[in-house]
């Protein structure tokens, strides 16, 4: 096993000022491995209802992600999530939450799954993300996503689960809310010295940052002239970080950085169009042609100034 | 004459959750200066009142700051600004401005400014920027500064001296007021298509980007723990843009490149204490070692994917 994904399979209705959408897989299981699937071998441990059918499942199954984990109630509904965009496209408003399934979700490993060597934690209550971490001593990275709802009420939770991981993916907001300090920089490193060896910051449009203890490394998101719909993008950078990751054999800090163009290469597809109907749809040649296309918008020449007198 | 800064020069009056300074030497004119001095000759055309002391003419002479066109009104008052930062200093609060002599500035050209090879609109009223423009046919090149207040009631003004200038600075939020496009990409492209050849956007502590019609360029800001006083700091990018560039034979696409990280280095160092006070004691070899730190900031290899099946 290459790489276990644990996260959400969801149901979405999204509703942008440029569409609306009633009903699509969705949920950071769903995006995460989709997304990773392009470059490894994935595993999704998740939960879904009875109204899980054979459509959703062929998305899986076309994109070779392992659902032999993927647990199955079927007299029980998969989780629902309403939400809409406003005109900037920054903010998700949250109309509806039907946890449903997920309610009572315990993640169970098989032993296969057990013997993952990559892990990514998606957004789920930090104490199950720990049961499922204590599950894979043997992996070789451990990556954490989590959202302000468990900073909120599970921050002691959260920051136990935070210790035992290695890499921790957060956006800035939640970064200084989990830390209370403002200085994006310095509440990095405060969640460095609880544990994890990198963090990635997602900044949305305005793109990435590779934090650890003594390095920094920041890309700019790739410049697109439409967003249709953000919702997933950063599961789906998630999936480009970890799936990248998982198919390299030395995970330094180049192989990282490596990923961190990846993950904003699978994340500026996702973001031109509803759900995951872009990047179900990729090419190699695609992904690598946007990858080459980060070289141009970094590069300038290193010429110390001196100044002619 | 190697660069021309028309601009304000004002008293500020800064408080911010780490400390208040009651006055001090600010306004565009004196951070642009300030910070292009490190790199190349400048002037600047301003007003300022009898309050305007020996001190701070100190301070441009030390800088070697070309006062000759520095406006003096004996019985006016400097222009004074009065602002207040909350604890995440991303947002200033006006408290008071007063405009004294700048109220009825009008920028005058000596015959030696307006052979200035480049030039800097700093940020006052769009017909005055123009009028400036207009007396420097022969600069090579011209840039462009703004603010929101221009953009709400002198948006037309604004548009016809948006399109005889060379290079538009200006920070993300604006550009997308001032398009009424929330999408900064295309944002940028419909500035670009009123005239110049060059957009600058600003964006705070996720840095700057270039962006032209076909070429993108984006650079994080240098990572700081601690900021503590962001005034100026766009007219200190500016500064260190400008003075750059006029250091430079070829005002190209590559120069540019290092022109926005040298702009960004100013500014770093600008936030870092009140008002010039930084800016002021540097040498150029922190200037530079700065500079150099974009590298690695910056660097990752270029790889494709191919997958291993």
């Amino acid at each position: 096993m290459s790489l276990l994904v644990v996260g959400s399979v969801a149901f979405d209705e999204v509703e942008t000022p440029f569409g609306k959408c009633d009903k699509m897989l969705g949920g950071s299981g769903s995006h995460f491995s989709i997304s990773a699937s392009y470059f490894t071998d994935v595993s999704l441990v998740a939960v879904v209802g009875g109204d899980f059918g054979p459509d959703e499942q062929k998305v899986f199954d076309d994109h070779g992600i392992n659902t032999n984990d993927l647990e199955r109630i079927s007299e029980g509904q998969t989780f629902r999530w309403r939400g809409r965009y406003e005109y900037d496209l920054n903010v998700a408003h949250t109309l509806d939450t039907q946890l449903n399934v997920v309610a009572d979700f315990k993640p169970k490993l098989s032993e296969s799954a057990k013997q993952s060597r990559l892990v990514f934690l998606g957004n789920i209550q930090p104490d199950l993300q720990r049961e499922v971490r204590e599950q894979v001593p043997n992996a070789e990275l451990v990556a954490l996503d989590t959202m302000n709802l468990w900073i909120d009420i599970t921050r002691e939770a959260l920051q136990r689960t935070i210790e035992v991981v290695d890499v921790m993916i957060i956006n800035d907001a939640e970064a200084r809310q989990l830390t209370g300090i403002p200085n994006l920089i310095k509440a990095a490193h405060k969640i460095l010295s609880w544990g994890p060896r990198a963090l990635v910051v997602k900044r949305g449009e305005y793109g990435a940052a590779l934090v650890t203890s003594d390095t920094y490394f920041a890309i700019p998101a790739y410049p697109l002239e439409s967003v249709f719909d953000p919702t997933g993008a950063g599961d789906t950078f998630a999936g480009g970080f970890m799936g990248y990751l998982a198919s390299q054999e030395k995970l330094d800090d180049a192989a990282m950085r490596r990923a961190m163009i990846f993950g904003s290469v699978m994340a500026s597809f996702n973001v031109e169009e509803f759900g995951t109907e872009r990047v179900r749809r990729l090419t190699p040649a695609e992904i690598n042609q946007r990858f080459s296309a980060f070289k141009p918008m970094k590069h300038s020449e290193e010429i110390p100034f001196r100044r002619k007198r």
